[in-house]
């Protein structure tokens, strides 16, 4: 595995694909002088016999793309969409001859017939050194322009679908992010936190350099310096109730062999365009995998989480934080208001969804100007106690969200009857 | 130095995935005391909502397959074939529909009802850390059975289409094998070498220490120690005409810098179940521009290799070595008998279709057991020349097989008639 | 121990020492409970007959000394200039016995009565895992005592002696510094630097991360967190004439096949304590051999260095920057205004002591305040010509300072006497 | 840069160190031409006054050394005996100076005079990349140089006094040799091991690749293809009383959590050039400490030992296998049988020294050739009992030699009167 390795492998890549480049215009000819659009080269790579020519014209559809204005790149994006589609007669014919005839050819057929051009052509371009990293890039192009024109969903959902297999657990590697990490890829990291803004390099490094926190990425091989999701651990001596006191400036750090639990307080997402690919509960799982692995003595594994959708949802339902106890407002919102049987707000969902136990809810936890404006500051414990996982996943679909007695006692006492949602 | 940075991220690994095994046993029961079939395994993780409980159903899946007699996995294979087919019906609900209103929920139903639930079943099976190598041994195990019963080879073909997916070049890493590589490794290279028997691993290290000696290998990252593909060359003054000068026991190394010619005299497919996932023309083109930026003075790059067809063609021709110059008889089967536009002779198909020119022919050039039992003796030098590679692409559609004016001279001189092939 | 980066390798010594300590303590008793004083234990160590219990002890003198007040800390160093001395009179019956009868009896006797304690106390505190960098510091603590107290200077001598010869160039390391290299080790090049102050890691970033900045340290393998000396390097075409230039924030970085200059502009020594050892002008000679490996096109090896001494000497002799030409009263002071045969600058001394020549002056160079007030804004160009080295270093002794025609020119326009200096 | 893994450091310093060749030879010319002899590089090394220039004359000296006739060499190192010894007559004069007013100028001069320039010589020589491995090698030529010839002892002693402070345990690294190891390290492996011959490759694999087969190396960085010495263990349930049981072919491995006992079956030294440095007892510590930390279970360190001075003891003593209860006569030669406090046996001179405790002694323990010959079949183990090495190691000096209760009854048992001995 060892993504890392890596910096040696990577230079060596490095150089083999300039020389690779050399050696394809030895008999393909200057990219530059390549007049053809992009459209025109999809087509001419789709249509490579052989994969040495293949890999060039792959390469030259990845750089024209970047040079694509946004409406030349609207007009790409209705290509693929258009003509990298499904034929439906002859994907129908095909089906017709293998209910007819089932069978190894015409399984094949039917196969070939029922996907989407685009699929290959994804497959083709990734066969580039570098590749992967801009079929990301494009397919988060792809997401923003989706959103207004419907007609591109199809697209979106066609590299989703590749990402996924692309991006199975099985290829990822978990690295730990400390100190010691490459400055490239902490200032990723710096770039990409979107719970708890990192202020600076100095706001970066007290989150990672004292030895009672840590911080751990999930990586692809084929893009060793863009981290995928990354998250923030704090070992602590007991469960705590706000975030200042785990980004306090001032703190005094634990010595390690003192915790007794691991905090998960900012968890994000770095790739928009693996939109759809989740990670999420897969990273948590193996953290606590490997913390336990490294101190035995660490019992509790708990989030310490915003509650995004509480304000918007008080101020729908008429609702100001003056007007009753605010944790027993965010147990009713958490426990009671849902979408299907899970909770409306985003990140319950996440951690219920992972099997996590709702253990506790704080108010006045969170400062920040994101925390107010979204969570009024109320800040909850998410409990991922191994023992609960398999039944609170059980007890889902039939309605029932794992809370702690607190908790549902909480949402007891929240003035507001049931039928008021 | 360097005590070898992988090796840690390796433990780690090992260890992480053995404390997931704990937790996942904590909540999940042991894997000893399921006993419920494989088949009923892969339907509960087909239903699983969540990853989790997800991937240690994958993992009993495996550790069930690694089990099974002989017949349990022949019904194992039929049950993916028949139980995990489309279902023409659905499909055909979900065509219809689509071509009546497309749009992204019809087209998402199509593509969910025209894919086969079997590459999801592989896709979840490979969450597993070390699942991909274990998906490949069982892909080999299909081939196999698919040679006998027919019915399996639309098996075999979706786990050929997702390893392709998988196995893409962008995701592959060349590595160079030598003295320095882990015996581990190497022992892999002295089992798979296909063309020229490693007798020890003194052979193996005549092959591999001396200077002028060099071998590549691609690998996966997901399956380090496992190499898919590798070649071994020799660096050389001139184009050697017979094995026995490149693997002579008491031959002095060539001071590198005296070297002009690279010569590609083995290459050895690692996995017989990625058989129908192409890697060869990637390596070769891959080692050209690694050995031209290592060694610019190489100017030539020529292969040295069996034509394991000649003696069947020769025996069903009726033709005996004696008969007439060998030399001649191999040009004829080279260049004149054919399937489709490329000669019936495999290795001829494989470097043909990678663009390169029949360069010569050599009598008395291998006298191994295999030599001259398949080839008699004969070998050739199959030329990989980047200012022609493009044009003998093109050419090959039009019947035209690229070879020098030697051997088409040596074609002009074989006793036979056009019309007696 | 592992010398290597390797994460995995570290957590595993980590862990091993921490085990060793264990080991250790269980049959010598805690340290903490050790009330020796640091002079008792280094006698005790001297006399550790095992060396397994001869490392306990050198691990308690080591973690004493941390905790030593300055007056304790001035006592120990007492004792090791004092009672670590060689004896006199034995090393006198060592001598006279040799005299009379050399042979390896005597020999060895000899070298034992004549080598001073202190030597063996620091090669057997330097069995303990990390304690080279430990000892270092104690050596740049040592150097800041025997400024005060020349007794001292004796242990600074043979401590020096020993560092030269731990430090020896065939166990040096030499590694690149880039965006990719740990945060802790950038961290410590930010602090380190000490010519061209880096502002903050934006600016770090500005010098690390173009195509056309390169930056190179030494490192002892014992000591794999802590850069010896490291040198900043700028490709340009042409030579610069203005640090303003390299170091430029909104400046374009120079495609990398245009350089034909490397400028070395800020070499920083790192370390204290290893004063005495001298390192810089292998590493200028190590970097020159690499940057020519990598870019061939390279012809001009080139420093933009300041004349640290200028300002003071130009205020003894009683000259202001605006009585004459600054180049021209630069030229005079680096050619004519020596200490032996070398000039009395200490920047022009360790160049010229390599064997470069005096290229170019330029005015008006460095607006720093540093810049401003040590060489009134004076910036040198020394020239490492690899043809002109040897010629240059045979010359010194003769009393030829290597200089251009340019600088030639300028010292003879200077409005001084060769007799008013 | 950086091909490979640590090889990457390898490969960039090769050639670094071959463009540093190039850049020395600009203005050195050819080291071809170079028609001094070798005694007058060394002098002109020791002129040098730059370190430049230095290092070319060092890498003459080195490769002028490798092509020496024998009697060439015997020259040189008559060289080394005389020219590069201290001059009596100036040390003498020094020390009187040093004597009449002790202070740094004459400490500096005392410590000038009374080192013998050969010491200075060899750090000068150690500039050279890869030169440690060669004055390891030349030791190891004056060592048995110096067997005929005493005159050689002076040169021999200085340089273990080099060495030793070279190969300081902190500098040293300690990897563990497993069947992932480099071929090149394990070929070495093979060649080294001095204690039971390792066959070939498949004997090889059998002691490193089962889970409970562990082999351990320390190395030095700047000789990283070297080790320096290796121990071989196993992981044994109980203690073994025969080297057969730890090394039969078709022995099945034992479950590593199955494992309480740690067996120290051979340990090696690697290189002839570093006798008289010892790292044997510092290299059973750090596994102790490193096999404590991975398999919490084990609870029993010890060996598998020969007495490889019984033979001779027993035939100059008189005795014949067949005499008496060898088990009695061994205990009787470890414990009675000594060269001052420790017993005559060099292996258990080792052990003892090292503060373990003799456990038990086993007859017809060791078949090999070998083992027949020096120790008439027994085997002993010496155990590493942490609570009782300091003891031990204080019981030494005062005559008594740590055994358990078996091995004195049974030395009790010797049919030998004390005298006799």
């Amino acid at each position: 595995m060892a993504a890392g390795r890596g910096d040696g492998a990577g230079a060596v890549n490095g150089l083999a694909g300039l020389l690779a480049t050399v050696f394809d215009r030895r008999y393909m000819g200057a990219a530059g002088s390549d007049g053809r659009s992009i459209e025109t080269l999809c087509k001419a790579l789709m249509a490579a016999r052989d994969e040495i020519s293949g890999m060039e014209l792959a390469r030259r559809v990845l750089d024209r793309y970047g040079t694509l204005t946004a409406g030349a790149r609207a007009a790409f994006f209705a290509f693929l969409a258009r003509d990298m589609e499904i034929e439906a007669d002859a994907a129908a014919s095909a089906l017709a001859a293998y209910r007819a005839d089932p069978g190894p050819e015409t399984h094949a057929r039917l196969m070939a017939a029922s996907e989407p051009p685009r699929q290959e052509l994804a497959r083709r371009l990734n066969r580039v050194p570098g590749a992967t990293a801009r079929i990301v890039s494009m397919q988060a192009d792809l997401r923003r322009a989706a959103q207004d024109d419907p007609s591109l969903r199809v697209v979106q959902a066609d590299l989703v679908h590749l990402l996924r297999s692309w991006f199975n657990r099985g290829f990822l590697v978990l690295r730990p992010i400390n100190w010691d990490s490459p400055a490239s890829i902490l200032q990723k990291i710096i770039e990409y936190e979107a719970v708890h803004t990192i202020d600076d390099w100095d706001d970066l490094r007290r989150r990672l350099q004292p030895p009672d926190r840590r911080c751990f990425a999930f990586f692809h091989p084929a893009m060793p310096d863009e981290p995928l999701i990354f998250v923030e651990v704090a070992l602590t001596r007991g469960i705590p109730g706000a975030i200042g006191d785990v980004l306090a400036e001032d703190r005094k750090a634990l010595p390690v062999e003192d915790a007794d639990t691991a905090v998960f307080y900012s968890i994000s997402n770095c790739q928009p365009g693996l939109g759809g690919v989740s990670f999420g509960n897969l990273l948590i799982k193996q953290v606590v995998a490997d913390l336990t692995a490294e101190l035995p003595r660490l019992r509790t594994f708990v989030t310490l989480s915003p509650v995004p959708g509480l304000a918007v949802w008080m101020d729908v339902a008429g609702l100001s934080p003056g007007d009753a106890d605010l944790r027993a407002l965010a147990a009713h919102f958490l426990l009671r208001v849902r979408r299907g049987d899970l909770p409306r707000d985003p990140v319950a969902r996440f951690h219920l969804g992972n099997g996590a136990t709702i253990h506790d809810i704080h108010a006045d936890a969170d400062p920040s100007e994101a925390g107010q404006a979204q969570s009024h500051g109320v800040m909850v414990n998410y409990l991922y106690d191994p023992a609960r996982i398999g039944r609170n996943l059980e007890d889902l679909p039939k309605g029932r969200i794992a809370a702690s007695r607190t908790v549902q006692a909480l949402a007891r006492q929240a003035p507001i009857s049931e039928t008021t949602q």
